[in-house]
């Protein structure tokens, strides 16, 4: 049996989802507040099951894993039925690529820790805090949008069924959303995105479906 | 014959460097200067070879990649012979694991952009941007020392040879030292890290030894 610790509307949380449930993998789902009583991810019980202090987190057994990249890696090779990454390898590598654009250079750039940081330490108002959002959110979308360019893109960013490259992509796109970003800027990620959203595997893996899921 | 677009001080590019160097595979190095001109990554002649407009970039015959963490991956399938990662799942997700806890937790906030960004268009003073280089270094190898405090750190940040975990390691220690943080903080992961850096593949990948290295 798994157990995932997660927040609802954690980007890196909802990549994970959208993994095992491609997979078909039930799981026990364990909120993790990431903004009551300042992150209960900061909570000693919490650092004690995961030093990071981060969400996601899976548990598998006496194994456990944080940092959601590692953790689908980790899924396909223990659960390899259902592969999320091809077995060719530059067919895989542009996948890990495309995944690495969002968790390195866009992702990390507007995460609750870096945004609050900007705020209440170096006393950024609010105007300019979603200037530096939408700034990184363009930055890496519009890369990928370029990345994706000479490619159908017609049931999955790389290949026929969605894999690692959608389990970034559908978060990212959720994130950039509420941050209120351009996103006609990238027609074809977004009609990708809009075809991804409408299946099982991602309205059931969506913020909105969590337990600890907050109305509005 | 494979080329690497490189910049001698991106720890990125620093990454990969020991990767190839760790394989014994030869390749051209093509420097690309992130500073020189607001940064030659942004030419219109670089984004025609990698639309991202960043390093480092590995071309393999022609086939083109970017993302440190994928290339990474992309050399451990190519060229199998010295192996990087553990075929055993569970140590290989521990490695990806600390990879990309540096990868997306700590290097993205120190990159070369959103330091810029902080000060020319936030307005960040350069006292305040120390603050914030210093905090996420600190939160990020933190947290890695205590991932690593219950296993022996004797020739590798895991196993008996150096992998992709200590490729990600000691470029992060010579950012780190760069950006004068305190890293008599982490005495574990320094202790191996000095290991680390007195091997020739390290020696062979380290910033200065760059043909666009510059003095001091």
């Amino acid at each position: 049996m798994l157990t995932l610790y997660s927040y609802w509307r954690s980007s890196a949380s909802y990549r994970v989802r959208i993994a095992l449930a491609l997979k078909g993998l039930d799981y026990e789902y364990r909120p993790v507040h990431l903004v009551k009583d300042g992150g209960e991810q900061h909570a000693a019980g919490y650092r004690a099951i995961n030093p990071e202090g981060r969400v996601p987190l899976l548990i598998d057994g006496d194994f456990k894993l944080g940092q959601s990249l590692a953790i689908l890696r980790y899924l396909d090779a223990r659960f390899p039925e259902r592969p999320l990454v091809s077995a060719e390898p530059r067919e895989a590598a542009r996948a890990w690529q495309f995944c690495e654009a969002i968790n390195a250079d866009i992702q990390p750039l507007h995460n609750l820790g870096p945004l609050g940081y900007l705020s209440k330490t170096l006393g950024v108002d609010e105007r300019q805090r979603e200037t530096w959002i939408r700034h990184w959110i363009d930055r890496g979308l519009s890369a990928l949008e370029a990345e994706v360019a000479d490619q159908p893109l017609e049931s999955a960013v790389f290949g026929d069924s969605p894999g690692i490259a959608d389990c970034c992509l559908v978060p990212q796109v959720y994130a950039a959303r509420r941050f209120g970003a351009d996103l006609a800027r990238y027609p074809r990620l977004m009609a990708l995105a809009a075809r991804l959203e409408s299946l099982p595997a991602f309205i059931a893996a969506h913020p909105d479906q969590q337990p600890d899921a907050q109305p509005g």
